[in-house]
């Protein structure tokens, strides 16, 4: 038998192990880090291991590797696990193909197109569109304000940055458009952070106000960002009204969908984008709302020519069959990508594009079912809005950073908190579409349960 | 059962039908890409598929996806397959952590900083050295350029770019260099490129001349590229000659070993990389030489605080315990993050520092087989050289573009070509350790019955 049959069979041993563990301590066993390298022997040696040595320190990593895909797990912008999402991803591994050519990645690159097609005539982008799958939100909006720049500013490309570009985004956006900035060159006192309403919403007049001032200053506004579904509240900035402040001074319109743009699928909540199809570019991540494993980002523009623009290269010794249209190197960050769309279309394939549209909704009407409970329960305060997936809220009081620590640090369920305006506020995440109702009260219950029988050390800790 | 056990079942059936077809067929049925659309049904529907159709076009997916991992494919810098890693990319797939912080990722954190602590001692940075996992070399060359530009600029971070920043590397690098310049704000007209000997590698005199010329004009000398395994001769610049200048004339010095850096696990070879200690920083792909799934790539620097000043950024909605040296996302481009490190550690941890030696030391073998086959047949001219993996030849003065298109077209091996000065020739790269002696050899034999078999076509296609 050779070895990879025969890693294939501990493969399975081990997904078993893992999954009953998650069924049976839907919370990992939590190694504080000041004793990991004391805990596990995570060590690498010279020589080489025994089988059963080595099968017994993967076992112990997995167990106390935190859970992601459980009924317990709600830190992240991602939960749950989509069986036919998995299934993809691991055929990715065992094939192993690069993205940049049609000669070594074949019908994958069908694959990839055919997703991004779809997703572009969902936004409403017209036969110019195109887009790629960048390795997570932050690079999609990265490339986002990479095109923007080039497009003010052409000679950048080739001659570096000469004139003072200026971008915009709400004060609630992703800490990704700050790094970005200094990244691209423009620094990040070049950004401009826009009001945002009390529901975490941008402000348009304020976006208007501040270009306005810009070019007074003889500065060169290049860059709109919105959000679509911000970090902490999960807010949906207005499209439609920044599009026609974008559109009148002719400014590069971005919607970061990293979070909640896959609402493109629902016919219930594709309002929340109004306007969308008005915008240069658009990006979302599967691997969050979608439940696809990580990461599976896409990066949508309505004119394909700022990708290339931007992006392609020529390499004789890599492009050297097939056309453009096919050697997709030509227009992504990388040279060697890995395949991130397989686990898409294993999944979009088999449940249908309405299938997709259950995932999204059902993730709505479990942030209703939360909302619900905690808005009918005088303990909480709530600070969470109507067709938003965060749901935020504070129990009895008690101070959020202290009540999220020690939930961890006991192993009671893993949630985390986030601040906007004054407050701050324990931030619970719908986005695992596996759950079902009754997850959700059931991890109102686990948190009022560890409060009441935990009353002493919170008081301890909150001193 | 549930779904995703009837989707592992479903995964180790598809499995089976691949490793079959990599045996029985070890180029994949290829399709054209004008007729891709018409021949396989990659539409994405509304409904849903039933589960046998769609196994069906899965099937049909698989089977004509190229095979990367067998003995017939020689086309790029990686290929093969390291059953230990396979194993642990599967993992990562069903435990889908995120790795920026502790709290969603554990035992993965000490995972990744054990592999990277380890890999920077093989170099000979000392106790402040840190690194991380970027998304692929292009991205490796990206971390190290914009950590030298911020050294040399330090209020660009804030203020964008304001000095005429220039940047250094050999004429036969990797194009990321071009398009990195221009995405950090340089622009590809501030890159010099470097002359190379007739073997190469960077000739560091030239070097020395271009950064004189550039101070004299008031320029800015902020950023050396070496290359540890040029593209396509697989050239080790000199870099202890390089680190000379670069310390003379303070400017940063990165090693972009994504081909070949790997050497540093080998006693025999580690050599080529002499000086490698002076570098600022250094990467290399474990999903090249080391033959891990893709993409497992480091970017090591020799003071951690570039990683921080460059990278760092609060967000206080996502690092919310344990420290600094625990939440990567404060070292990394990205914020979200896929664990690439899994792979790479079931590895090294099941076969050792030593078996990674013996998987890089047998590339080198491979390839003093294939010159020796060549150099040793009057039909074959030479255009490679020792310490290479990268074994160029040209058989029998075919022209190579229509050689290797025809290879790939007959479906009877995958392989490519480069260009070096006035050169173009079949670029024949033993990167995959798995191989033995005698599939090399059977290479050769292939493309000579080939040749035997086909000498009208070859005839009429070169005219």
């Amino acid at each position: 038998m050779s070895e990879l049959s025969n890693d294939l069979i501990l493969f399975n041993e081990l997904v078993e192990v893992l999954l009953n563990e998650e069924e049976n301590h839907p919370v990992a066993k939590r190694i504080d880090s000041n004793i990991l390298y004391d805990t596990i022997d995570l060590s690498l040696n010279k020589s080489a291991m025994v089988d059963d040595s080595f099968k017994k320190v993967l076992k112990e990593v997995l167990i106390s590797t935190p859970k992601t895909a459980t009924n317990l797990f709600f830190n992240q912008l991602f939960g749950g696990r989509q069986s036919k999402a998995v299934l993809g991803d691991l055929l990715a591994v065992l094939l192993n193909n690069s993205m940049y050519t049609y000669k070594v990645a074949g019908p994958q690159v069908g694959i990839e197109q055919e997703i991004i097609r779809q997703s572009c005539d969902l936004i409403g982008y017209g036969s110019q569109s195109n887009g790629t799958f960048p390795t997570g939100g932050s690079m999609s909006n990265y490339m986002a304000l990479i095109m923007a720049r080039d497009a003010k500013d052409p000679s950048c490309r080739e001659n570096g940055m000469t004139k003072p570009l200026i971008m915009y985004t709400s004060k609630a956006s992703h800490y990704s458009n700050a790094k970005n900035a200094s990244f691209a060159g423009l620094g990040r006192n070049n950004v401009r952070y826009i009001k945002a309403d009390s529901t975490g919403k941008m402000i348009p007049a304020d976006l208007e106000k501040q270009i306005k001032i810009d070019i007074e200053n003889n500065l060169v506004p290049t860059f709109v960002n919105v959000t679509a579904g911000t970090t902490v509240l999960g807010a949906f900035d207005p499209i439609d009204e920044v599009a026609t402040i974008t559109e009148k001074y002719n400014i590069w319109l971005h919607v970061d969908g990293a979070y909640c743009g896959s609402v493109i699928f629902s016919d219930a909540k594709r309002h929340l984008l109004k306007g969308m199809e008005k915008s240069d570019s658009f990006s979302y991540n599967a691997h969050k709302m979608i439940g696809t494993p990580m990461t599976c980002s896409l990066i949508l523009v309505k004119d394909k020519k700022h990708l290339h623009d931007s992006f392609s290269n020529d390499a004789d010794y890599l492009y050297q069959t097939d056309g453009d249209d096919f050697n997709l190197g030509k227009t992504s960050f990388q040279c060697g990508r890995r395949n991130d769309a397989l686990k898409f279309w294993t999944l979009w394939k088999s449940i249908g594009t309405n299938g997709i549209e259950k995932i999204v909704d059902n993730q709505f009407d479990l942030a209703d079912v939360a909302r619900n409970y905690i808005e009918n329960h005088p303990d909480y305060t709530t600070y969470s809005y109507e067709d938003s997936i965060s749901v935020c809220f504070n129990y009895k009081n008690i101070d959020p950073k202290v009540l999220c620590t020690l939930l961890y640090e006991h192993q009671v369920t893993v949630v985390g908190f986030g601040d906007f305006n004054e407050d701050t506020f324990v931030r619970f995440v719908t986005i695992n579409a596996t759950n079902t109702k009754e997850d959700i009260l059931n991890f109102f219950k686990v948190l009022e349960n560890f409060v009441e029988e935990n009353q002493h050390v919170l008081e301890t800790a909150a001193c």
